[in-house]
Formats: C-alpha cells, structure tokens, sequence
C-alpha cells in the first residue's frame, strides 16, 4: 500500500513536472485532479519556486484556501504573495474560523479588510473570541461552532434540535462526536455522545445519562497540555470553557494530532539550529543566511576551544601525540553528555523530571559516566600504550577521558533543567552549550594534565 | 492550567513519596486515587525501581491492565514481573484485543494460556486476526470491534440495531463515529457517519447518505501511511480491509496520535544512539552497558580521525597553530553537515526528496555550503592573521574551512538518501558516519594543505 502510495506519488510529480514544462492548462489539471488539499500543499512544496507558483496560477480557487492552511511557513508566505487579491479573498473566506485565524496574520491588509467585510456579526463575534487566544493555547486550537443542549431534555428533543440544525446550516461541525450540556448560564456541565444517543432509549433526559466526567480545558492552558490531554484519554473532541466555567468552544482530536506533529518537527529541526519552516527546496541565498547565524555560533565556541589550546602550545610542541589524541577526548565527552542531554530533554517534555528527582537523575547519569569513563579509559589507554608506546601518555589519556565523559553526562544533565529555569528552549540551546563545554573542558583537562604530569 | 497541572503532579509525587516512605496503604491509595492509567503509568515511571514495586502492589487491579498498556518498555517489563500471575491475567482478560497484542508477547507464558482459556471462540478468532499483522502496520493498529449495516437499509433500522447492539453489550466500540456499510459479502462500501445518522431523515436509506469516498485501508498499509492519511484527511477511523476488500476491522485515532508521538520520540532518540523505550531512572549499570557500544562506535571514529592526524605529526611539529586551529576545521564542517542531515532526513520523512529532487536538493546544499564556506573563511582568515600574525595560515584555514564545510553539506545530503536505499534507520546511523567523515578529512584537508603549502 505504501510502495503503491509512493509510486503514485512519483507518477504524479513526473507528469506533473512534464506537464509544467511543455503542456498545457488542462495537462496539468489532469495531473493533479482527485488530489486532496493536503496532498496539493504536500506536493506544491516539493516543487521547486518558479514550477509551484505555475501550478498554484492553475489549482482550482475552491481548494486553495485549504492549501494555503496545510502550506508550511515559507511556501504559504509565496503562495499568499502569488495570489490575485481577490481570488485569495475568496479562498480565506470559506475557511473554519480557527484556520483563518492561524493565517490570518500573513494575509495582505486588502484581504483582511475583505474577509472582515463578508462576516456576519456572529462570525465576526466569535472570530474576535478565537484571536483573543495565542496559537498554542487551547483558545487558539478550538473551533467555537460546539453544539450545546440543556441538560433536562430529552434524547429525542436533542435528536429533532440535530435535524433542525443539519436543515439549516447543511452540516454538521467538523468531528462531533459528542454535544455540550450546559445550564440557562451557558456553564459547561458535561458531555453526551453521540454513541450513548444513538444507542440509548430517546426518552431518557439529557442529565441521566450524559457524561460528567468529561472535563473541560480552561482556554488559556497550552497546547502541550491539551495534547497530553487527548492522548492520556484518548479524546476525540474536548469543551473549551472560560475562566467562568461558561463554554466558549471546542478542541477536535485533527488539531490536536497537527501540533503534536509540528512539536516534533520542532524537536528534531532545532537541535540544527534550523526552523522547522525552513523550505527543504528554499533559494541557497535564504537557507545560507538562516544557517550562517548557527555557523557563527558554533564558530565562537570552536574558537574558544582552540584558545584554550594555545595555552597549552608549548605542551603540544613538546610531545606531538597530545594533538593526535586530543580531539578523541573532546569528541568522547561530547557524545556522552549529548546522551544524557537527550535524555533529560524527553524526560522534561514527559513532565517525569521534577523536584527530588533531578538529583536521583544526576546521581544515575554521573555513575552510568563513570562507569563507561573507566571502561573505555582502559581500553584507550590500552590502545594508546601500543601505539605510542608510552605508558604515561596512557595512563594521563585515560583519566583526561574519564573526566570528560563525567562533565558530558553532568552537563548533559544540568543544561536542560537549567534552561528550563530561564525559559529558553532545550532542543535549541542545548547542544550547542554541552558541547562548547565538553570541547574546551576536554582539551583542557587533556593537556593541563599532560603538562603537569607529562612533559 | 499548566502550571496548576504540573503543581498538582509535583503534590502527588510528593505525598505518594511520603506516604511510600512511613505511610499507611491507605495514605498511598489515597495520594493517587483520581488518577486515570495513564496517570498513573506516568508517575509508576517517574519513580525509582524500588518505590515503583511498592506503589505497583497498592494499585488497584481493575486499571492495571490499562497501566501495562500505556507503560514504556522496561517499566512495563518490570511491572509484569512484580505481578502475582493469576492478578495480571485477570487484569489483562479485560483489555481491547489491539492493546492485549501489544503486550501479549511480553507476558509470562502461564498468564497467556489463562488468557487463551478465559476467550470464547469469536474473540479467539478475531484476536488471532490481530495477531496475524505486524505491530506497525493496519492490521496491528486495528481494532476488530467494528459495526457494520447493509446498504438497503434506512437510517431508522440502523437506529434501532445499534439499541439492540447496546442493550446487548452494554457499550458501543470506543471511537464509532461512524458505522461502516457492507455488502452480503463483507465487502466495504463506504461508511455512514453518527453526525448523519442523528441529523437526517431516518426514513432516508444507508446507500443515498453513506460517505462513498471514505476509502478504506488494506491490513498491510504501513503505520506510517496511516498516519499521514488521519493527518491529512482529519480522520477519527478509517475502515480496514483485507485483500479482497473485505472488513475486517477499523483503526481509531487514539491509536495514531500514540503511533506519532512514538515516532517522533524514536527520532529525537535515535539520533544520541538512545532507545526510546529506555527508562529515565533505569540503573545506572543497565543504562551503562546500552550507552557503552554507542560510545565504543564514536571511539572507534575518533581514533580513526587521530590517525589522520598522526600522518602529518611532523607538520604539526613544525608549526603548533595547526593543532590549535585544526579542531575547528572538524567541527564546522560537522556543524554544516548536521543542518543538511537533518534537513534531508525530515523532507524523506515527509515523502518530499525523490527523484530528480535529489540533485535538485544536492545542487542547494552545496551552494548553501560554499556561500557559508566562503564567508567564514573571511572570518577566521581574518581572525588568524591577526593572532597568529601569519598571512599564509589563514589563507590554508579559510581554504580548509571551506572544503571542509562543502564535504559537510554533501555527504549530509547524500547519506541519508543512500540509508534509505538500504533500508538503515538514517536518524540512528546518519549522525554518526558525517561526524567520522568531517572528522577525518577536516584533519586531512588542512593538514594536508598545511604541509603542501606552509612547512
């Protein structure tokens, strides 16, 4: 099924690219007709600059704002920018209230004015209430359109309300699976699900048999916890109340399973030191002075680092297999503590790291150092004793090794719960620091060493 | 609301420590009831080995089932050896046929042959159907418990059916926001959703509402293709098939969103040679001997770079800056290989780097790396003139620098590609090799300059 999908997925591109460079309108339509919206944005970002903006000129204006939704940072940013103002007006216009609000702030002041134009008092209403709240908290990710009963109804009034509704909006809100009760205040009281109303005798109340243990989140908790939430319970859909308990909305699972993903990406693009907006297929121009400033970083440490081997020039001069083994005492250090440093980092995200823990923590990963300092200083020095045939050189590489495999695994330990602290985020910082630390930390101990005891 | 969360998890951990320490049963019971299983597998990780034995004896059994389920690899392996057999094959009887396979190869073999004996016949046929698929494909994702409806029915009988199914089992299948439509022989149609089940004329027939475009999955489709299809069409389940078309189950969203998180954790630990199933607060011996053979590769890497090293000791001899500068040579062009490895890496996952991209993609890297190799050998030309007041040097650094940096962005855009030809985990093996390769010829490139050209 995946070989298929792929497959498929490299036919469409071949003819599509085919079709952009010597066909027409209607080939390239034909090309990416039956695609999904997700699909297109997927697909528009694997082409290169001038081929995407020539497919979006001829992707169906219904779909577009759809696109431009599941389009990542750059790629949308062109898009928006290759877009006539009205027809663009047009596509934002159908979106759900919480995908308009998530791109709403990179729309062009014309179409703003536009969208605002064409909303009723109630969208606008409810709108206003959606970007009151910052994108990764629950009031950023709800959809404000939940359906509410009171709760001394029955389930079959609650069945002629839903035939009611679907009657006069068309549709149902995205992803219900269950209604809100709430009392004469709008005050969240609980949940019925659809399964318990389509399974339950209709003349039961609403009270009796609805679902209080269904807690609500409070609009300003964050998206992390709200995804913790959904995944501890494994939640469908969650109510969004106010600091007053009333109801103002609706989190659904789809939301939820996009910021999990897009916090993963993060994770793994940070520790880069690269955006996770960053366009794969982006200018070389761009994508160079976005990674220069990481480049720059990581040249100041490397710079440092060598500093404090210049202290140590005389040494070196010396005895010249100081500068042969240094680097492997540096590099030691620093994928012990980048082990530690992961670790601690998915154990914070997990929320299992806290209070007494952290020195339990600290204890465990300066003994799991210690005890792979000793084991590897023994088989270096073993390895360095043949090589250089120099029994003290060994004897100083091994516990230059050790020490730095112990400042890895403390420091690998203390970077992230410190940084916490100050609020700056882990996978971003986190590496570049431990190994700044190990780096200068390993060349120093090394050579400090070897110019007492060595030469 | 987070921070009252994480207030209320640190009193928890607190009181329950107490209550571990010089408490009563009771005061432990009490310090976590309220808990919901995934809660409390959360805390049973968060605690050392000994505590986690003591709190797994207090907790009450009717959840421990849930608790196995949602517990990580060695806490799960260690909760199940803590257990009474005869305990944990009552507390497992209860479990979802999906979640008990998950398990199921981790119990002990009395407890699975209490299982087997406490199945009837359909729930042994449908459990053996789970276990025919693989754990990261459909078929292992795949609950079995799906309801289905013929076509020529209307929406009232489907009504009344799933009464009787209610009446009969007491509760619906977790997750039914929708039934699926079937022909006489099993065949799947196309789905019926709840929301218009409650919503439209329920003297309407299933075959003029049912959603025809609500494609099913094969049993064989990946994990990873299931993933991105929930993704992409904002599922809550989809319909599984078997080759023939026939149901044969359908997979709920609870279960990708913990495919995702699973992924992406696998990912972020990878990539420091880590298990993601390892325990946080393990042992330090067990934790130990697993980091060990990742550092033992890293060694034997860094070896291999201090041999190149120690065919130019002489040139290092003859002129010491070298070995001070040399590092920093290394570690650029790492730094530079790691953003393009990350990126590759992240646009394969993503399914977005396939054919003629590849070189498309290669031919950006490479600029991005020649514009950053050429502006920071400025940099460091600059800065080694005037430290080392030696024209000639800097213009070997800057030239090394450069080279070392292009090696960096190639072979970070082409190891992951060839990884993915032979079918290795390139967040696991990619890291590794680009740091042994920039290592190396950064040693080479400069050092081999040097001695060409200075000494």
């Amino acid at each position: 099924m995946e070989a298929q999908d792929k497959e498929d997925k490299a036919r469409v591109l071949a003819l599509l690219q085919e079709a952009l460079v010597d066909g027409t309108p209607e080939q390239v339509s034909r090309a990416v007709k039956d695609l999904h919206p997700a699909q297109l944005a997927d697909l528009l970002e694997s082409l290169p600059a001038e081929d995407r903006a020539r497919l979006w000129k001829l992707t169906d204006s219904s779909v577009k704002g759809d696109i431009l939704v599941e389009a990542h940072g750059e790629v949308r940013r062109q898009l928006i920018e290759e877009s006539a103002l009205d027809e663009l007006a047009d596509a934002v216009k159908r979106l759900d209230l919480d995908e308009l609000s998530d791109i709403y702030d990179e729309l062009p002041p014309e179409v703003i004015e536009a969208v605002q134009r064409a909303m009723d008092g109630q969208r606008r209403t409810r709108f206003e209430v959606v970007r009151t709240y910052p994108e990764h908290t629950a009031g950023g990710l709800m959809d404000v359109d939940a359906i509410s009963v009171r709760p001394d109804v029955t389930l079959r009034m609650v069945l002629n309300y839903l035939a009611r509704y679907r009657a006069e909006y068309r549709q149902m809100p995205e992803h219900t699976d269950a209604v809100m009760v709430v009392d004469l205040g709008g005050r969240y009281l609980g949940s019925l699900a659809l399964t318990d109303l389509v399974s339950l005798d209709p003349e039961e109340k609403v009270q009796d048999v609805m679902d209080r243990k269904a807690e609500p989140v409070t609009a300003d908790a964050t998206a992390a916890h709200v995804a913790r939430l959904f995944q501890d319970r494994d939640l469908v859909s969650a109510a969004v109340v106010d600091e007053q308990g009333k109801l103002i909305g609706r989190i659904t699972v789809d939301d939820v399973v996009d910021f999990i993903r897009e916090e993963a990406e993060h994770s793994v693009m940070a520790t880069a030191g690269l955006d996770e907006e960053a366009d794969t297929f982006a200018p070389a121009i761009a994508s160079a002075r976005r990674r220069a400033i990481w480049l720059g970083i990581n040249l100041v440490n490397a710079l440092a680092a060598a500093w404090v081997i210049s202290l140590f020039d005389h040494t070196i001069d010396r005895l010249v297999a100081l500068a042969v083994l240094m680097p492997v005492v540096a590099s030691m250090g620093g994928v012990a503590g980048m082990q530690s440093l992961t670790l601690v980092i998915r154990g914070i995200a997990l929320d299992q790291v806290k209070g007494a823990n952290r020195w339990q923590l600290l204890k465990k990963e300066l003994s799991v150092g210690a005890i792979n300092g000793i084991l590897w200083a023994l088989a270096v020095g073993l390895i360095t004793s043949l090589w250089f045939e120099n029994f003290n050189l060994a004897l100083v590489f091994g516990a230059a090794l050790t020490l730095n495999l112990l400042a890895g695994v403390a420091t690998g330990t203390l970077i992230p719960m410190a940084l916490q602290r100050l609020r700056i985020d882990p996978a971003l910082a986190g590496g570049v620091i431990l190994v700044a630390l190990t780096d200068a930390f390993g060349f120093f101990v090394f050579l400090g060493l070897a110019a007492t005891f060595l030469v």
